[in-house]
């Protein structure tokens, strides 16, 4: 087959950008044996041109200097198909990419605060323009969810997404578990280069609620919205919780679970206590794993890094490489979001939850608390209860709760005279949710 | 976008056949949301046109009958450009896909031993046909490995395979673990349907070996033939390795394990001794998984159903879907095994090993023992002692050892007056063989 010269530009060169030139120029004889195309950055878009790099575009065939601080002349240069966009935040690379797409660009973007802000305007871009819009790199890295949603679960109605996709809020529950206090822990994740210096992206949740509404809107084939997502973060978690998950032989992880309820979407990133049998409870460290649920395919989960320079960048050229497999063939250039699915009420989301109260040790205590329960049917899967200093701690564990009736149900529970203190509710996962699996 | 219409055929319509038929004619609309094409069966082959079916094909919409008894009705129709072949077997189902492909018919393979056995041949006319050969629905049913490999990890040099790739027998040993003898389990795992009434082709390793084969192809873009596979089976496994396992806080797992060694492969299918820890040890039940480990990916896992008919129907239509969008274009239309790397000569394959030895319970045995492994650079990474009846029982983990240098050792000990039983070695896989994973 002969070879066909493509070239492609960078909006950012920074460590994913210079990573994707450096692959893409090692790797071509392999890219254009699998392809038969040969793939060249041509172009790469940043803001300085005299900024030492630790890996320096080399020039193009002709001489041509690649970094360039012009989009226009990446804009406005037919020759180019295929950007990528790796230089991060949201403007001005949205504005950079609806462009491009408007153009007939096709795009690839490795911007997860971009695709889950924006996301609805540039995939309808991209459908208008004819043009494909890949976002892999988005989303966990390496980890080849969206293809694997987009084109290999096409028949399956996935209906519930679960996931670890944040590793640095996994590494440090992890460490918490061990015995760590969360600042011990953290302090080790940003000694290893898991955290940043700020890790407010990470310990709020808001990094793994951008994943969530970029494989929500994925899998349901319906715009979530950031907002949309209910989230959580870590920092409020207490070594009595720690402690409490270990009594229920479970640990706390931070959660990111989409699912589909009756039509209506319901999309949270929150710690949760999940069962030590639990595949998601044996993520390791700094890992990302994401089960998707279907019809066709029962549970398919996907492990790997969700960090790192050269694994978003594989991802990247993946997607490069896929664009140009599939340029002009109508693959994947319709709307991904061609239905908008409501939001499931707040109230009405359920989930089994754990919580505990510390209740004074005297007869009937029990049962003013059963019975307030009882009264909103939330009913009880497991109860602990373990002498503290002045009295008792109760550990509950419900069944399937509604959130609403929950909430009421604490509520009344905080207005006993018996009730001293009541913990905040964690939602627990203690089953996968699909049948027959030969997993109980 | 206009809607283009895609008649297909299929050969077969068993279990998997009407499956695919029903899943393409319940998605068709997500099927065209997503690709902008409208596929159809109209026509399969089948030997018997009488047989009552679970889901007969609905009729052509022009009236025409679907199923047929005759090849030449599928090949000689020029209107059919992809075929999926879900009939199993090596024959006739090969000369079949052979003449398609020289025909210039893309074609979607289910068939694990005909890929396994023809591939090389399958692909070569694939490439010189300028058309597609997909066979996802060949290893391990709806988890989109082969996918994984061929499209997103295009830039890694991936290195390493290992997999739980036969549910029938991680259910038979995570029985067995739990206290079932062989048969008990076996029983158990026919009676749930994870296990034919013949259980050989699963038992013996066939099956692993067969999907091995094919994965090290695609990995290492190198023809494996499926007697390139060494392959061992669970038959032998006996309650004393089970126990020992126990003993080391292991389990046994029929471990498939593809390497790249200095340009040479060493594909195998054996019993191994897993840490409880690793990731393979955790897989559920009848469930598959495959690790990738690779440059640029470090490692990325893939959990699910490894069978089932309508998890192998999902996964013949994705490979359908994929091929309608990149036909034409060149993307994976040349073959795969562009080269053909020669296989590592059986004693040079290397791992950690289990053996243990039943000795005389007096000083100097163990002494002896040492000296033995020591003099053939085969060291003690662990070794546990325990009284037996009339001496000791010694269970020896060895660091990274030659298969020929442990082979050896283990002749001198069995000669050796102290040692009077040695049991037949098992490959340990105790870490992930990739760093900084931050899992220890």
């Amino acid at each position: 087959m002969e070879s066909i010269d493509v070239p492609v530009a960078l909006l950012g060169y920074g460590t994913v950008g210079a990573a994707v030139n450096r692959l893409l120029i090692d790797s071509a004889d392999d890219i254009e044996r699998a392809t038969g195309h040969r793939v060249r950055v041509v172009k790469a878009l940043v803001r300085d041109l005299e900024k030492e790099r630790d890996y320096p575009p080399p020039e193009d065939v002709s001489g041509n200097r690649v970094l360039t601080t012009d989009f226009r002349e990446i804009a406005d240069d037919p020759s180019l198909a295929v950007v990528a966009e790796v230089m991060g935040g949201v403007e001005p690379a949205g504005a950079y990419v609806l462009e491009l797409l408007r153009n007939g660009k096709h795009v690839v973007s490795a911007n997860k605060q971009l695709i889950a802000r924006r996301g609805a305007e540039l995939f309808a871009a991209a459908s208008a323009g004819g043009v494909q819009l890949r976002f892999e790199a988005s989303v966990c890295a390496a980890i080849p969810v969206i293809k694997v949603l987009r084109e290999s679960l096409i028949v399956t109605n996935v209906h519930r997404v679960l996931g670890i996709v944040n590793g640095t809020t996994n590494f440090i529950l992890t460490k918490m578990e061990a015995g760590a206090s969360y600042d011990e822990a953290l302090a080790e994740a940003q000694r290893r280069g898991y955290a940043e210096a700020d890790p407010t992206d990470d310990v709020s949740g808001a990094d793994a609620a951008a994943k969530m509404a970029i494989l929500a809107t994925v899998a349901f084939n319906s715009r979530v919205d950031l907002e949309d997502v209910a989230t959580t973060g870590i920092t409020a978690i207490a070594p009595a919780d720690v402690e409490a998950a270990k009594e229920l032989d479970m640990v706390i992880r931070l959660v990111g679970a989409a699912r589909l309820v009756g039509g209506s979407f319901d999309v949270r990133v929150q710690p949760a206590l999940v069962d030590k049998q639990h595949p998601l409870a044996k993520v390791d460290g700094a890992f990302n794993a994401v089960m998707l649920q279907g019809d066709a395919i029962r549970e398919i989960t996907l492990e790997g890094p969700g960090a790192g320079g050269v694994e978003t960048a594989s991802a990247v050229i993946a997607d490069m490489v896929s664009v140009i497999g599939t340029m002009g063939t109508g693959f994947l250039q319709n709307d991904a979001t061609w239905r908008q699915l409501p939001k499931l009420p707040a109230g009405d989301s359920s989930s089994p939850f754990y919580f505990r109260l510390s209740v004074q040790d005297r007869p009937g205590a029990l049962a003013r608390v059963a019975d307030e329960l009882a009264q909103r049917e939330v009913s009880i899967a497991r109860l602990v209860q373990r002498p503290n200093g002045s009295g008792a701690t109760l550990h509950l564990v419900t069944h399937e709760a509604r959130v609403g009736a929950l909430d009421e149900a604490l509520d009344a529970l905080g207005g006993l005279p018996e009730v001293h203190h009541r913990s905040q509710p964690l939602p627990v996962i203690s089953d996968r949710g699909v049948a027959e699996l030969g997993w109980a």
